[in-house]
């Protein structure tokens, strides 16, 4: 570990600490006034580090907090991308400790946003600390950090292309995605899209009594149920028509290279106490995962969910239901299909409104590209071996938007793990990757900077 | 109306919103303390209409309001049943007015518990004083008012099982159900039993990210759905195996004469806001609803359900579903049928708990007795015209109980509405039809003392 970085890890930890004890949750509106707080937290500590016209750019929404630093206009520009918002944090009761109270405990840091993408972001403002430390930077750095990236980043287009030469650069570095394991360095070259509706069915027109109404009206609960079950065939192959249409069809060359990740279906389920491996026919876990789309449901409610037993036929029933999406899906088309799919299969009686909440655009990143062999490069200098290649499952919807906007590239240079438990309770990232990742990244500037000569 | 009644009706009126304003309700622990002010009200009100050996007799739950007047042992004895308990309000937020502030509009009196089933307990507590007035009681009466009968009458059948002596009595009388419409009056002769369930399912042993692992693991709430929906057929007939194997089926002359009461889809569907009829395959709405067992889910619960989106795959899907029992079905063979069942479609991967909560017997009535004649000349006195026998589809399970531990036959002599929504937000009961019971409920006793003479 370069000395910088090992004389001031303590400090640099209790930086982080501090600024995941704010409640940075955009989802919900209670949450407002953290949000902002958050932002100007990150604010003092881009200008601390030395960046210039460091600023809260407003937006119709939350604000993105922008920082720049050009050494030389003739030297290549990276422009690194992160969020300050975190996820909601309920339940909140099966967290073993507060998520807005930090702890160490074993090695790793538990609190919402620790790994997602809190933590990720701080490397990066750290990283800059030590590279002014230690030499100063070799190549212009711009970063743009959002607060919307939970909500699905409305603001963000707008902003960007309002602020095209502003943001000019020669690729994006972003540090909100995981790798195999700390031994097993990798970095995410495929990300899949989303398409995210709430839906509501509405039979009766208030709540009735199951005694004196039961079978003679349509249970807006059941209808649900049936609606959402037959979103699935039997082989769990998804049933909206046209939906698989666009799908890029890999290769069985392809499809081999992908298995060749090191991944054991065993250790897959006992990590999450499953009893059997589940998903579409006719593909492996590593391909459910990273190269086919899905059909989820996220939440669903309706009717009588408190103690005891109440003998009633809701009015209504909801759900919140989500589809990751592959290459060359998009998010319009899958939204259009589902909102006219699932408004045409809602049986006689009842009435069913889908309300799209946001999408977001599957994408692929190439790997022969100079900013790529400088990232598997610095990841094989701090890691001691060549990083894998991996086609990851979530999304990063503003990858797909970087590269239509700016015409850039990206490179996923994450440090996090599958079994950090973002988005769910007891959220933590390891002590070691948020060091590990201050110590790569300044790697990753140095070749990408000496590449690009 | 009776002198007595039309002198005192603004206070029998006040009276029974004292009551309404002790939120007696019995699911939820909370209330406990409020269900045993409401029985202590009760017994006050028992005493001073001068029942003998009034008290609060205690069971390992709610206590058993008991009151009675023996005038003489050779006279006939009518044993009186009601609960002083109430459904759950929530959602509090759709009541126009809260719950337990009972206000009289538009000559409905709002309030939970305003009919069922305290409105309809208090008709009898007034009749008993109105006769006080009018020439005293002409038989012997006894009063039996149970505080769980919203949450399965668990402790009723031991007390009845250890005092019947105490309880001897030639019938049961019992408002608790409705009649057709306010000029359409009629008397309840069937009602369906109740098997109810709350079941769990679990997928993953925690809340994951749906895009790290999205398509390759079981979504319980997906699961659940599909389980759910797998339970009714395309006819919307139940696929439990053998459920229907008790199911007592009508002679075409049966089902003909219990369609001959009044009912009309059209207003039916207006009612209650319904674009179409609903139900299982080739039966009417009555019979959907008074001769044919159901299938309703009465909540559901799972997931993300706060403001916005989060792309969460639960670790566990919640529901209640409830089955209505029609003769000879019996709730504890059903309770077994469904547990078995919806344990046996679990998918491999998941685990299913099935929880049985409470159950009731399915019951009919007979409509050649002396007491159910008695009923049906006391409405035709105070109503102008002969009540129809109606097949309801709501439970009283203690009816059964009643005739296996008792031997006695019940009269169901309610004075509610289909309309009064109760269990709903804004439950209500007409002016109207609290006084018309005060005024029939009397006629009862002296035609039924007569005709046992």
């Amino acid at each position: 570990m370069a000395a910088t970085l090992e004389q001031n890890q303590d400090r640099f930890l209790s930086e982080l600490l501090d600024w995941l004890r704010i409640p940075s949750v955009s989802a919900d509106p209670k949450f407002h006034g953290d949000v902002l707080r958050a932002a100007e937290f990150l604010k003092a500590r881009l200008e601390e580090v030395g960046l210039d016209n460091v600023e809260l750019c407003p937006t119709a929404g939350n604000p993105i907090v922008y920082g720049e630093k050009i050494i030389d206009p003739s030297l290549p520009t990276v422009l690194v991308y992160g969020h300050y918002d975190v996820q909601p944090a309920d339940p909140y009761e099966l967290w073993t400790s507060p998520p807005f109270e930090p702890v160490i405990k074993d090695g790793k840091i538990y609190a919402r946003g620790a790994c997602d993408d809190k933590g990720q972001v701080y490397m990066h403002v750290k990283a800059l600390e030590v590279m002014n430390q230690e030499g100063g930077l070799p190549c212009n750095i711009k970063v743009m950090i959002e607060g919307e990236e939970e909500i699905g980043s409305n603001n963000l287009g707008i902003f960007v292309r309002a602020n095209k030469e502003k943001l000019a650069a020669d690729v994006i570095l972003i540090s909100d995605t995981g790798m195999l394991a700390n031994d097993v360095p990798s970095i995410e070259v495929g990300l899949r899209g989303l398409s995210y509706h709430e839906v509501e069915v509405t039979g009766p027109n208030r709540d009735l009594h199951s005694g004196l109404y039961g079978g003679a009206v349509p249970n807006p609960i059941n209808v649900l149920c049936k609606m959402i079950a037959s979103l699935h065939d039997e082989n769990n192959h998804i049933t909206i028509p046209a939906f698989y249409d666009n799908v890029a069809v890999l290769s069985a060359e392809e499809r081999a290279e992908l298995n060749r990740v090191p991944h054991s279906d065993d250790e897959f389920k006992q990590s999450i106490g499953l009893k059997d491996i589940y998903g579409e026919k006719d593909y492996t876990t590593v391909e459910r995962i990273g190269i086919r789309p899905t059909l989820d449901v996220n939440g669903i409610w309706g009717g009588y969910t408190g103690e005891g037993a109440k003998t009633v036929i809701a009015s209504k029933a909801f759900a919140k239901i989500s589809m990751r999406l592959v290459p060359n899906q998009t998010s319009e088309e899958i939204t259009a299909l589902f909102q006219q799919h699932f408004e045409s299969i809602a049986p006689a009686g009842v009435t069913v409104v889908v309300k799209p909440h946001h999408g977001g655009e599957p994408v692929v990143t190439p790997t022969d590209s100079v900013a790529y062999k400088a990232a598997a490069d610095a990841m094989e200098t701090t890691f001691g071996k060549r990083p894998i290649p991996t086609r990851g499952g979530g999304s990063i919807p503003i990858v797909a938007m970087f590269k239509s906007e700016l015409g850039l590239d990206t490179v996923l240079l994450g440090f996090g793990l599958d079994s950090d438990a973002i988005h769910s309770p007891n959220e933590h990232y390891g002590v070691f990757n948020f060091l590990k990742g201050i110590e790569t990244i300044p790697h990753f500037y140095r070749n990408y900077a000496a590449a690009m000569k």
